[in-house]
């Protein structure tokens, strides 16, 4: 996708999963399961798919693309079960392909077992040849993979012995949901990187990446899963265990930032007001004289109503989203220079002309984008263009479960504040800082991953 | 497509044109117009398609789909030649397909044209009839091969001539845009109702629904196409003539109020200041004491940001929309009811918790959507909750190309505002007069075309 | 499709057409049109599609491809009624398109018309001049949509008037069936060029192409439509009437020699008997000493089995067909030369090693093919190989409805047979004689068109 | 595929390999296994498959559908590398999808293997449970994977050493194609149930289910691969090594009389030549005195040939296939009765109407497309029908890689040949015996594996 807008870090995965105590009946769970995944898709739009248990077996059914594109009535229909996992996957570049679309589903010794999972494991390469040495063959080059064959392996006995087990093998950021035959199971990492919450469903348990799933389906909010929490749940309800001691929590802080639903609520902190206390900590911040302020949408909207709110300044939408942008490999002709921004936001005239305003966006990637926005205002007739970003210079790749570029694309990796701001052309360009940050997520540093923005990597930084 | 919020009416076309002075060069014509086309997406989901003239002969492409489904690489390097016309044609229901896509190309006595069309005719069964008795076959059920056939009859000695007599034929509201081998034409209907407008891109005309569009490939508005004109573009230039007068204008008043882009400017108005000037007048005229204003997303966003102003209230994005909405065809289970809404909005709990507010939409159809939205917002704990809408009740269909629904599924025609606000479970319900909303028009209620309000028809209402 | 074995005539379609007295019921209509359809599939594999009166209204699916790739349970689920027409048109290159598919339908004063062609008008230009002057215009460049608007024009008082009138102006090759709303019409140029025969369907009237059609559907053949006749087939039964006087039969020699199935029987001669007969003839003119005769697959071997037979020597199929020839655009490595003909043919070496042998084929088009099968053979050992047609050399286009090749294309209009031997490697080359061959079919060389052998065009030669 | 005339055995798979020693060209082993596969199509059409090795890592395409709708010139150019592997796959039901497609992708502790695998195991069970309790995972039911599992757990040390281990274990029916990064390896049951041979492509080898893949890139034939051999192919050359002893040989005998191509030479032996001789056999060993010999083509054809040869009675082609045959799920009309043999054969009346004939096939499985051949040649005016079929009654299913239908669908595994008779209501009924058959096809008996003639399974038959 050539002119996509694509200046932005990636979440890499979501993961839904419903437990129905009664039996099936008009594939209740695969609906379920439908519907949570659908809620969850901002989280990932490479490939969906859906698994489902009738207490004997586990059906499956995953494809690329968008989950509508991916589970039609006929999928549903095929889907027997009251058990459901489902899973969205973010867009990386072609080779990935259907081999890597999760969930994933094994036979082991033991019966079927089902996978999806959302992160990104640290000890990877010594896993992998751990269980090689003892003739383990693998088709894909997942996590996912890795941790089934791990649980087959440590489940001579019991599932749950394997599991405990597992989760002191596993080094790295993961939210896991895992069925067999006839049961669910949900995991955290030990830090609770990746973010993993509980509902209930009319009486039944569900997992979700996010509360907005939940809220999709009209389930509600139950707790969220502790870091290192493995959770049970089967016909005898839900049973928890916590092998591994957390040491600390490492919240994604950039699931606040940019990548979860405004509407959903993490670990206790609504997303939505979270951008708007980073919003409103930027104005203070900030010292800038302007007479409008303008959000980059839709990423930097709630942090600039925040933001006019605390500074007492008029709040337009001076950036307007073309709400169809599809992927397009047409390219451009030699007049249309800049254009790719162009099919995605159109400065509106009428509001921006003649103003001095100050636009707030959630992040700076690689500042091609702000670059060419800031031009576009100024094109609009716009008298000053400053820029306010409600989070620290980002200058550190994620190895999380996030797709943040390479280092060396991460503007903020090569170059100071003020370098910035005369690349994008801004008359002045304000980060908020990490204090601001933390202050405005609730002031303890100590519950967050800010690795991106600090460098200070909580687990270990293999890939 | 059962579970799409679709209680808004539909505009039904989107026409874009571009003619360029040098010789084709890596398909410039086909790219503009594919990009042009894009940025008028809004304006028709169904169908989409492009046709490109390279002096003796017209080439076309159109398909199902979205702009981005529909035009491949491939399909521009195919579409050779330096005048095209583009079109986005309404998803309506199953019957329509491919037959009825646009643009359309037909042979004639003197060469090729290509037509493309947003309105919609009063007095088409009248002309058929006329054109069948001299012997006319129709391949389609569409307004624009009534026009082809209609022009072919009447160009026996120049298209010109035969353009002006097609004008004095056709009744109803249209902006057409016209190609031949070697000449593009753009027409508007004689009130208006329909827009159309003209751009200079680097020295080459281009003619579009919207100035979006301009804006998308770097175009420099020139001016609206007036009621009743015709505009004749080709290597000498442009010329316009005016054979019909035109008795009023007719503007159609939805386009400011839903319709257009709101970074579009319409007869010298812009979409977005229209509607922040709607909400504030619905503010004065509302009554309403609350904490908070939420709009609904996104067609209330301008209006409620307008209305929160003048009312002196805080703005909040209460609701929450899923910003990866596609068509699905999965039907939700038992336990999901009133689903339907939440698959496209979500309420943020904890800001409308315990609060009184005020949500603002443009415009009731049905009814069942408000409904839902007001019962969602009062599950997430709003204390009370009031409904002010941006424009007066739609209680009159539209024939001048948009899709209402029919009368009868029209709430507003039905029942009086005190019984929609019980339907809807608002605690009050406010909507804007009519003198209110040509007021932030700019005052002159005969320039445009009410009639979804008013019943008060310009030019005649056969369908 | 860069490595078909190509080097054959291609015919440019099949129709066929049903009319059922009794009202509609599980699609009867539309069923069995897909199934005389599908029995036509070699008569073209571009395009397909079946159109359904029920009386009121003309239903209509066509797509690009095979019959059974465009014809899906649910195509004939939403095709109602008690009269339908099919239609399969031969793989023309790329600019065709879905525009020009069959079957046509058409809105004219009275009503609705459903067009199926076969055949080629040649006097097209004419007709679409005169048209156009009286203000037709044209979406396509068949000839179907000029004959619908011939009709339409001639129509205003009744439709009978109208197909004796067009009949008198259509020059050239044509077999069509028609519907209306409550009619089915066939209808053949006045020297029966293309081949139209009736049947009877358990007491219903059926139309096709050629009598395999009617086998596959179970129906009895009554007779072959007439030189010039109109069969209008409605309620009250079938009336015949002949406007034009047939100065003679033209039917085309090619049907027999090539396109045609086997089992099916034109115009009272057998295909298959009449190929024996072909390669009886051919044994007889040829002076060739050999231990083996075998087949060029599938298209010679009816003529080679009748050499076999003529000749007293045994026959063998030493090339063995690959069944399951599709597309493919995959160009070979330099190590695969002369590959193309391998991927549909291979020498069987245990038979013909060692042997003197004839090959049979039923023509020679560009005559590529044939060496490269010449050159298989002795590189599987064959001892000799000689060559024999069973048609006399191909050296004249065809304008009535057959794709020949371009004329410089024809080996046979350039070479001399020596010559064409010398290309092939033969180490003998025997064509058929024209005498033979009309001796082959019956003795009476007026009752066919042999232009393609002869360059004797019996109703001119517009393209 | 409701309507598809499938009354015959199927084949389950057919593989190639190519191991070219120069460097990769412009794709060369990819374009070779492409044609390859095409050639080897009638062995599968469910799915179609290429990996490739470029000396680092083995890329892969796969995909549902023929070879031509699988591999795309896209494809081609993806897949890199020197030695190439490829894969066809019968259709069976529903449930298999792309999962189970082939080849199939390994990493393991030494690497990446490809596999590629005709035939069935009959240990599977053991081979799972046993390496389940080691810890192995399975994504497939694919005997493929459970080879793959094998290999690398007795591949710790050396590939080879590791391959001598896997033949130790592995029971029943296969010919494996495998690639590592650098190596070709050819294996072959102890048996030689399923065929594999050897060829020589312009100096380097290829590896083929059958002789016709040879013959349509070009490569000469070496020798088949033994009964229990493993060739290892690699830039040394190919060294062989045989492990396990071969007991005796137990070619397939369906191989010769229904499944492979007849210009493919098996273990010795030409299919077409043997099917001759068949027919020969059963000639001398019927006992009906009829006007003419007719085959069931295609199947049929040889054997017919040989039949009238030896009985001196003329051939003919009778009943004529629809060329164009594809998957439809049209259901037929109350009025098509039989209808869907109709669909594939047709009979030629003019051939057989008074005649007293026979008509010869290769097998009959459930006996009811015979049914309705003979009620067509009746219907045709054949005044007798007897049936002469070219092999004994099939009466057992396979558990070696064939798709025979369950037991209980075989016709002869619950009917006498006289009770068959009445069913296909033949005037008289014929069957080969096996002495005839073993006589036909050389004489010995020891050679080959006809337990489906005869219920004598040589390994074993779990399934």
């Amino acid at each position: 996708m050539p002119h996509e807008v694509k200046d932005k870090f990636k979440d890499e995965c979501g993961v839904f999963g419903v437990f129905l105590k009664e039996p099936e009946q008009e594939n209740d769970a695969a609906r379920a399961a439908f519907y949570g995944l659908y809620a969850l898709q901002h989280r990932g739009q490479e490939s969906a798919g859906i698994a489902v248990s009738d207490g004997h077996k586990i059906s499956l059914h995953k494809g690329m693309g968008l989950v509508t594109e991916v589970i039609k009535p006929e999928t549903i229909k095929n889907l027997k079960g009251n058990i459901a996992i489902a899973h969205v996957r973010y867009s990386t570049t072609g080779e990935s392909g259907i081999v890597n679309a999760q969930p994933m589903v094994f036979h082991y010794l033991q019966g079927m077992l089902g996978l999806a999972h959302n992160g990104n494991l640290t000890n990877t390469a010594d896993l992998r040849k751990q269980l090689a040495t003892y003739g383990s063959v693998f088709q894909t080059t997942t996590d996912t993979e890795l941790v089934a064959n791990l649980l087959a392996r440590y489940s001579q006995d019991t599932l749950e012995d394997g599991l405990n087990k597992c989760l002191i093998d596993l080094k790295g950021a993961f939210a896991l949901i895992i069925i067999t035959e006839d049961k669910m199971i949900g995991i955290r990492d030990q830090m609770g990187i990746r973010p993993l919450c509980l509902g209930d469903y009319e009486g039944n348990y569900v997992l979700a990446s996010e509360t907005a799933a939940l809220d999709t389906i009209g389930a509600k909010f139950i707790r969220d899963i502790k870091p290192g929490e493995i959770v049970i749940i089967d016909q005898e309800g839900l049973r928890s265990s916590q092998v591994v001691k957390s040491p600390r929590c490492a919240h994604c802080v950039f699931e606040y930032i940019y990548f979860a639903r405004p509407d959903s609520t993490l670990d206790g902190i609504n997303v939505y007001q979270a951008r708007r206390e980073l919003g409103k900590q930027l104005a203070r911040e900030s010292d800038i004289d302007v007479d409008l302020v303008i959000p980059v949408p839709d990423s930097g909207t709630a942090a600039a109503l925040g933001y006019a709110e605390e500074a007492g300044l008029p709040f337009q939408d001076g950036l307007m989203k073309n709400r169809y942008v599809g992927r397009t490999f047409i390219q451009p002709t030699q007049k249309m220079r800049e254009l790719s921004v162009r099919l995605k936001l159109n400065a509106v005239n009428k509001i921006v002309a003649g103003k001095r305003l100050v636009m707030v966006d959630d992040s700076i990637v690689r500042g091609t984008t702000s670059k060419q926005i800031v031009q576009m205002l100024r094109e609009a007739g716009a008298k000053e263009v400053h820029m306010a970003v409600s989070s620290p210079p980002t200058s550190y790749p994620c190895y999380y479960g996030i797709d943040t570029s390479r280092r060396e694309e991460l503007i903020a990796s090569k170059m100071e504040v003020e370098e910035i701001r005369q690349f994008i052309g801004a008359d002045s360009l304000y980060y908020l800082s990490r204090e601001g940050m933390f202050q405005a997520l609730g002031g303890n540093s100590e519950k967050y991953c800010d690795a991106c923005f600090s460098g200070l990597y909580p687990v270990g930084t293999e890939s």
